[in-house]
């Protein structure tokens, strides 16, 4: 399947495909760009053969998948033929309104909707990141169970997720940094970093007083960033606070004992990847907490869909909480429109 | 080619790399993560009857590389015995010192020489960079080339770089966002992010007094990211600049006339990606010109190795005179050392 879209739409469902082996989900390519390097990539990978296009756009006028679709309709058409290559595109799209509503409407294509009160950034668990994981084999039964669970039990937590945010903001630290010790979890931050800058970034309060508040998302991927970001981290201006995140249990491979007799070799012997780690992690967190910055620890069980649908709940039911806190509206993005209208502009659409 | 490290050694070879079409450099892998998910992946993908080891690490004690060098070779030797296996690895570290130079020496390995006078993220001029990018087929000589042509005609833009770093960061804007609008060119954005983190986040100036400076890098990828970043960018808190990336001549992909007739799909016929990606960039930068936030724009004209080359000296002088300015010393890394030593503490090596 290749999925067209842009920003949240695209991002919930990657974050939840790259959980899984890359074997797994391999058929599932999310395209949320329109760099021509890409679309030319991806156009020599795919088969129209056995490939379903899901094009999504809340509004069904968003630039990017419109353009999208109308290069890879084109080249199904020119493989399948025109009735062939309609059968094959699903489109995701508002209920009623939009020109991808009308579009889907008057020549008969296949559907779905989003639902009117759900932003691209919150919509992973609505048909926009469901029908491309569950066309793919993913059982997203238990991605909803899991926030379901949250639902009922982890209100306490996004609270205080919630009241942390705010508190570190207030007290001059702008910048909250995801540090991510797992590589299938390290999109999760991806997501999140869109969740939290666009829903908190805003310029006018709820009473539109100009306010201009939100702190500035930072990924970082464990161990990795330890060699490019920790330096700055620890020595650098204390304007940063700091969410770790720990999977408990990983996939099991032994460090073998290979070259076990030479100095700075042989104490690695009979480890595991896993305590590598976790030592790295724990030893990265003492020391920062050391230089005084201030650090939250997520442990996550394990890395499964029941985990992502929790973890997802918790932190969009955070950024909201957060909102309130900041006494902004958290769930619209009034600027983003102004850079839209002007590359319109350009484009001659006006 | 496999090449096991961290941080800057697998950055730079990973930036050069990934300017090219995937297909032209399938055969480098660069692991600079101990994640045992993804080395099992790497395992699964790799055949050791026609891949060569690199392993980099300057110190030849880095936890990293060390302990996937002793997984992957254990793999090696298994299939193809001890003899053949040892002939596969090419070590990369210190010309006298450490633990990887011992080794190499002893067991008759290969060997590169990391410069002693060069930093991990200053390296990937060195062998560092340019063995495993040279393995691979690509002509490293323009890279340089492109280094030397900066060198003797760039040092302009460099130093006007350096003092608008040193500037916005003293008027309070902490974080500089690198808006990259290409895909292949992400990349040079995350070498950069490290070299900037590490080189200028420093507790200590030149005299020894506290100071705790450096600006925080984010990175944002055109035209990805304003459907995720930008809300906040524009009405959030006035604390960021913003350098924006821009390439010229992009591959030449027309978007087809496909639902022409249809609303919101028609002012796209005959237009091309490259100049809705452009548009989108200019939109986006009047967008925040407009809001009152500080845009500076780089255009690059191709992205090949020339190009690959003039950037990588540039912002290695930019980042070295904004050292000067700050009055730090912008090659040493004395913050990450700590978490180092607790990690090692934790895996008994003491």
């Amino acid at each position: 399947m290749l999925v067209l879209g842009i920003g949240g739409s695209a991002l919930g469902a990657k974050m939840v495909r790259d959980c899984f082996s890359a074997d797994l989900t391999k058929n599932l390519i999310i395209l949320d760009n329109v760099d021509p390097d890409t679309i030319h990539e991806v156009a020599k990978k795919i088969n129209p053969q056995n490939t379903v296009i899901n094009v999504i756009s809340k509004s069904g006028s968003t630039v990017e998948p419109i353009s999208q679709f109308k290069f890879f309709y084109n080249l199904f058409e020119l493989e399948l033929g025109k009735e062939e290559a309609l059968k094959r595109i699903v489109i995701t799209t508002d209920i009623a309104k939009g020109n991808l509503r009308k579009l889907a409407d008057q020549l008969g294509l296949l559907s779905l909707e989003v639902p009117e009160n759900v932003g691209g950034r919150f919509s992973v668990l609505t048909p926009v990141g469901i029908f491309p994981l569950e066309y793919c084999g993913i059982d997203t039964k238990k991605l909803l169970e899991g926030a379901l669970k949250q639902k009922q039990e982890g209100k306490g937590l996004a609270v205080t997720g919630a009241v942390l945010d705010y508190l570190f903001y207030n007290k001059g630290k702008n910048i909250k940094v995801l540090f991510i010790y797992s590589d299938r979890l390290f999109r999760f931050g991806e997501w999140y970093l869109q969740l939290f800058a666009e829903s908190l970034g805003k310029r006018f309060d709820k009473n539109g007083k100009e306010v201009n508040v939100g702190a500035t998302g930072v990924l970082a991927k464990g161990v990795t960033d330890q060699h490019s970001q920790v330096q700055l981290y620890r020595e650098g201006p204390d304007d940063k606070f700091y969410a770790f995140f720990k999977v408990n249990k990983k996939t099991d491979v032994l460090i073998p004992e290979s070259f076990g007799e030479f100095e700075g070799f042989s104490y690695l012997n009979g480890k595991r990847f896993s305590q590598l780690m976790d030592a790295e992690c724990e030893g990265t967190m003492q020391a920062l907490e050391n230089a005084g910055r201030p650090v939250v620890l997520y442990e996550i069980d394990k890395i499964d869909l029941e985990a992502m649908g929790e973890l997802i709940y918790l932190f969009e039911l955070q950024t909201a909480v957060c909102g309130y806190l900041y006494n902004i509206n958290p769930f619209d993005q009034p600027g983003v429109e102004e850079g839209k209208i002007i590359a319109k502009k350009l484009l001659g659409y006006y």
